[in-house]
């Protein structure tokens, strides 16, 4: 294909500036491929697997993800526990404001004010999320002690009743959400508070291993989405190796392969492993999820929607 | 400013979607305030240094940066002289193609096509470059000896007649263009020939500091947009500097300021040297221009045009 | 401290050459930063938390890491299953090998070769992992049913019997290791295929927490030195949150602050959080830990010994 | 070769833990080859290319260049013309200082203070710096209106008499200095007001590029040591390529080819040019060269020395 000029025109859509990204250049080529490598796992009838860090929660992506489960564009959710914190606070009305990278930090310290890059979240954010967890965490234990990840999670996110959450539309919609670490974050202080009062209460993460094991089949045809790095985006490439390597696959990072990073990791060395086909349709997106994953994604859909696959 | 939930709508616009920008968080925000910051500039009457590096012309952005030029957001130009080569190319009907990455570099050379990034510059390209350029130098010569690199831009502009050409724009519409290293490429080799043969033949690289310094005054409200880094960002913002700091800066980058390069040198940094005032508006985004400067000026053009300021 | 020229002479030693880096200029100042900054919390007998992720103990690091341990300067290890499972692997005699960041993945897959970066590991390695921990879990699981994490890799530690094992240094000198998320790895599905024979078979990572909690208190000093980012180093700071604050604090990293990662949160943005004392010695240093911890590990050591603090 | 685990002894020397980085993995792997490459142009008498950008001569590296020039293992330096001003104000008796990346910038500003990422600069040494060189200017003219810029270096470099200048060093072992783009920086400023003064006076960048041509011919061993990007690097390859291609090369760098830019741009892709010999030794270093830089090279001084070819 002929690098072509893009030019602008009056009241330009994203799927049109989509388009032309597809003969622009450098990473604007490669998040066109990205569009279009979702539209194929889609058209293939892939299970898709999402996966993303819980900044990406803090973030205004958190609604889009609730919008994609809703819209049946990912069957299995893979998030660090942070992300799952923050969906149960903005669920409950908590509100999260923008700010500044190069903020006096000592001075937000005072304030209570947490920053996570330009965003700042309150301390009593955080409090109220700690009262109703442990009564959540009440409601689960009268059911029964010993909860794996992922039922757990369901049962909270069918308690939250909110469009844009996260939890509440993987619930309403069956789609699991996986969360490897889960006690890495003020949820696992709390998790850990409860137990010490209910010494037989229960969080099996090995039993978890087999749920997401078992949500794809050799014979699926498996699609993955990672944006940003971690466990997340690792779990999940780790369940395709194991059911025999995803067809198609998107990575959108800000980290490169140089230091040998799991973040930074590209569908390329995935090939070695068998975490993806050797024949897939895949590629890696460098830059801010933030930005790329809207413009990708609502290229997607777009699409999905003109053909009336959505 | 309030974080808030990006949904997807049917047909969404760019400029709705880079609103959406403005509460998501990250580089999405510093995106969405480089869109503003244009637009203050242009409505605040600032002459506006653009700068960008040669690869970015041998992207899609060329045609795009000429578009900008006729539209009168750029009153100056800084680039590389490897820029200047590939508008000329592409004015000449010479076009180049999308590759990968991870290219034979091997194979590449034997079939005598060069590769930038993800983008194939064939060897005839810069054969058919050689003779046109040869000719247009006998051209400029029998005119007179001596020229400044900007005045030789503007006659060689002149005579390219092509819409899409940054060099034609330029010279249509009296927007300078400077290049500050114009032996650093396939230019300066034929410049050398060339003066083999009239030793009485000189650039004039001095003069041309007079006539960037005299783009502006003191008294001008002065903006910068700099795509990358690279003696086209120093070159503007030194300019800048000597007339007091610009008003307002764009930044949009790949680059950190962890290495002290110039590359990663941030707005804030500028505000030490007074390249840009102490309370000036500005912004650093992180990301690869050929995505995030299409999406910014994009909303920029689009709000300019509906206040009718365009 | 005035910028101060690096002169080469011969035979210079690593600590002289970082004492050069204090006046260097850039990265090499931050480095030599972080090494006085090991100095400090180890001579105010600071309880040091050292974090890092699976890739590092991949490379040549892992037996650094082990020597650390042995030499009182690591109180709490953080890291990830990966690298739990390749120091079993290593302490069993598997070898990994020096391979390229270009490689043909698609050939190594056929050879049954999986790419870390430029590192190569057989899946021979991971067939001999499979066969030792079945044969660990099930005595393990004959002592008692039900683990946590820390106390499970203690006991697999012991086993090991290799002075360059992390598990084995840490075991001996009663150093716990954590790893939020234990199934993320190969160990997962053998611990999964365990269980699903042995039903009462239980890791609990809820214990775990209370473990890594009660490791410091409000009133010791607290380190931390973060290599890389991922649950690791997040899991590191949420503790030293919990108890205070961290007093002096030491980030490698090659992740900037700009897409809000914890894998690039800087020290600076920890403060907001309480993570790290507003009036500690922090510093973040970007590059390849590969190479920098072992020249900022160094020159503590050595000045550590020269002081009789070793 | 099999990755093995980096140990700490007492004493260690540079060269040791280079040795040592071999077998470590990720960058260490790459700086190690990169040491062993500098030891092989070198061996196989090859013309060597040392090319830097300006902010290295702000740094400590500055001295260390001058030593390297000294020890006859670089034939031909390019870099920017902020590093030529920078080396001529340290000859000069100015000294820069250790500052904060953070720093306050418009607090700096008004104590004219400007910044280079963590370095500081007084605007006092500008001033000083605009006095010298006029006087120069004077005596040069005096001379002969029309200059070459690199011999325009080196009458420079002759008055300086400073051991530890890169222009000292460089007049007085006869290596060439090149700068393509002289005018972009004060020194660009100083050279035209003079030339507003004196008419005829010349500066000849085109003549200069048959100076750098005829450094090197076809039948030379050609090797490249390129730290940063910018045209310094670009001037370096342009040069190898028009003369057959460079038979070694070592690029230490902070960017990454992902944007197609000229700082990211890997050996790997000079190869497609032939810039880079098909068959060539060469490597990528991912890093701040003001660790990187010292480290590889004083592996290679110390080999050097060790075989008696210093």
């Amino acid at each position: 294909m002929k690098v072509q000029d893009f030019k602008w025109k009056k009241d330009i859509k994203v799927k049109e500036m989509l388009d032309s990204f597809r003969s622009l250049g450098y990473q604007s080529v490669e998040l066109a491929k990205a569009s279009e490598i979702i539209v194929k796992m889609k058209k293939d009838s892939s299970k898709i697997f999402l996966t993303f860090t819980s900044n990406m929660v803090t973030s205004g992506l958190r609604g889009f993800f609730a919008q994609i489960i809703k819209l049946h564009l990912a069957d299995v959710i893979v998030t660090t526990v942070g992300g799952i914190e923050e969906d149960i606070m903005k669920a409950r009305g908590e509100s999260f404001s923008i700010g500044k990278f190069d903020a006096d930090d000592i001075e937000l310290h005072e304030k209570g004010i947490n920053r996570v890059g330009n965003i700042y979240v309150n301390n009593e954010s955080y409090m109220n999320f700690e009262d109703y967890i442990n009564q959540v965490l009440q409601q689960l234990y009268e059911i029964r002690p010993r909860w794996s990840v992922s039922e757990m999670l369901k049962e909270i996110g069918m308690l939250l009743k909110d469009e844009n959450s996260i939890l509440y539309q993987a619930a309403s919609n069956n789609v699991p959400i996986f969360c490897p670490a889960i006690t890495d974050g003020a949820f696992g202080f709390h998790l850990y508070l409860f137990q010490q009062k209910h010494n037989d209460f229960m969080i099996d993460v090995v039993q978890d291993f087999g749920n997401i094991l078992f949500t794809t089949s050799q014979d699926d045809k498996k699609g993955i989405i990672a944006l940003g790095g971690s466990i997340s985006k690792h779990h999940a490439i780790l369940c395709t190796l194991l059911n025999g390597g995803a067809d198609y696959a998107v990575y959108i990072t800000t980290a490169h392969q140089t230091s040998g990073s799991m973040s930074g990791a590209t569908t390329k060395e995935a090939k070695s492993w068998g975490k993806i086909k050797d024949d897939s349709d895949a590629v890696t997106v460098i830059g801010d999820a933030t930005m790329l994953f809207p413009l990708a994604m609502t290229k997607a859909l777009e699409q999905l929607n003109d053909e009336g696959l959505l």
